[in-house]
């Protein structure tokens, strides 16, 4: 289950959201640079490389279109654009520090250049910065907004580690990308719509339109992970289930096939046996489980155009739609 | 230059400005507690671990007293005591596991019992969820000091970590412990009286009172470093010198002695060599150099408690009074 394994090849339909916003998203990376202004060159230049190696930005991209669409003041998405981002960040270098990960986007990560005490601190000073900047916004139901997503998203990946290691369960599947992809999204989604002129249902309509393609954003992350181009996605295939990480293509085989010997084993360990879960590996891709999945990821796009309908047309709603397609579309 | 050093030995100075405030400092606990009730068992039980091994609440105190005296909602300084405690418990985590201590106040650290990934991420949900407590006092001022003072904490151990081996400058050293203790007391004493209904200049007062005293906590801190019971203190002397921080014991005896080749040789990597520093330590003992860092500590507490006289009468003020004889009298 990689999260925000975005990078930088050139793709038409992500050109064609990006477009409407590419200065702007210029601006949240000058702020998120000016993070480290007064810090020591050493953290500087880590800052330097994580925005070097930083993906296509599609969260602050999704909350500049939001924002823009219903009139919000550029400053406050500037800010939260670049709260966001930095949070985002700040969960993916613990992250690769916790899994000893050496690449991310095709980029040495953090730990493998330093140490892991500082790599643990430069996490902890993006979350601060991310926090600080957050406060920034000077708008209170946000800032509480932010906390608790922030707390959502470190509850799921401290549940993930305790407990989620072979289980093979739809609902505790779903609580899981919530927590680690959809609560961010929807959080970005809703906090741009909450900074701009507009009332309760707009406000509503924004919040899920961000759930439902975060939740369709993850669930084709992990579909990439069985049926993604190997050397695009960086990881060998299958490396959730050799990591233990049941998601929901192997939730599919699972139920379509439940005396699987390698299946029945998943939850007595049967995953740190790496040559059964190959097998277990080629047999899901075989299988028809991704395009099942697939079709709950296109579900939720749906949905979430759903929630566009109701909006004016205009080139941000254009382009939030073309972003909601692009999340089920792409190839890595 | 540890960190909240205090632990649970029975102590008359400290009796006494505990006993105005111990059934609220239950309660704070409490709140510090439920932050993990619904979160899998193995955390809730290493939350627990740590609010058992949880030194004096020297912080939460603090916020009380200042609150109580200036008649503030108690909720609110319930809700700031737990978020300030959390916020420190999070960052002794990370050091903890950073430093790789074993012990703390007698008892074993979460690193000491729990895998890396573990307690990286037990750290970041307590820094996640001391956020989200500053967020429930509904005070955006507040809270945008709490994410500044985050980042002001976890900056100060950055720059530390990048540059402050075996350098002797007082500017360096001033800031450091500014950032590593009192930034937090400060905050803590100002935001209990930015949610009291007095005005700037209380609030004023206070923040430099939590600032005073804040810094001579740290400067005994370092003393006790040098000169402590070591059994209590629980490290070896002159751990700091040995980890190559020179604290103001040693920057006086530096002045004092500045063709000590002991002294020339710490810019340059000569505090790695063990045993020069312990012939070090054992002349920073026997010098007038803590006696001199003592005087400046008591400068500080001066300086507190003239803060104080504007306040009226009352056992708040009695006992912010003997909270800050007590962080110069201490001897842990």
């Amino acid at each position: 289950m990689r999260r925000g394994s975005l990078h930088g090849e050139i793709d038409l339909n992500a050109v064609t959201f990006f477009s409407p916003v590419q200065e702007e998203i210029k601006l949240i990376e000058e702020r998120m640079r000016s993070q480290a202004d007064e810090s020591h060159p050493d953290l500087r230049a880590a800052l330097e490389h994580l925005l070097a190696a930083g993906g296509k930005r599609i969260r602050p991209t999704l909350g500049l279109l939001v924002g823009n669409m219903l009139d919000a003041p550029l400053e406050k998405l500037i800010t939260l654009g670049a709260a966001v981002e930095l949070l985002h960040t700040a969960t993916l270098v613990h992250d690769d520090l916790i899994d000893g990960s050496l690449l991310r986007r095709g980029m040495a990560t953090l730990n493998a250049r330093w140490s892991p005490p500082a790599t643990v601190l430069t996490g902890d000073f993006l979350f601060a910065r991310a926090a600080k900047l957050a406060a920034e916004t000077d708008h209170l139901p946000l800032m509480k907004l932010f906390s608790e997503t922030l707390a959502t998203i470190v509850s799921g990946e401290l549940t993930q580690m305790f407990s989620a290691h072979g289980l093979i369960n739809r609902e505790n599947y779903y609580k899981r990308i919530y927590a680690k992809t959809a609560s961010l999204f929807e959080m970005t989604s809703r906090a741009a719509a909450m900074v701009s002129p507009v009332d309760e249902p707009e406000v509503e309509a924004m919040r899920d339109f961000g759930y439902q393609i975060g939740m369709a954003f993850q669930i084709v992350d992990d579909i990439l992970d069985f049926n993604g181009d190997q050397a695009a996605v960086g990881k060998p295939l299958g490396s959730d289930l050799l990591n233990g990480l049941v998601t929901l293509p192997a939730i599919y085989y699972a139920e379509a096939n439940p005396e699987d010997p390698d299946v029945l084993s998943l939850p007595i360990g049967g995953w740190t046996h790496a040559e059964h879960m190959t097998r277990l590996v080629e047999n899901i891709r075989a299988s028809d489980s991704s395009k099942k999945a697939m079709r709950e990821a296109e579900e939720h796009v749906d949905r979430a155009l759903g929630k566009l309908n109701v909006m004016q047309p205009c080139a941000e709603r254009e382009a939030l739609e073309n972003l909601a397609k692009y999340i089920v579309d792409r190839k890595v």
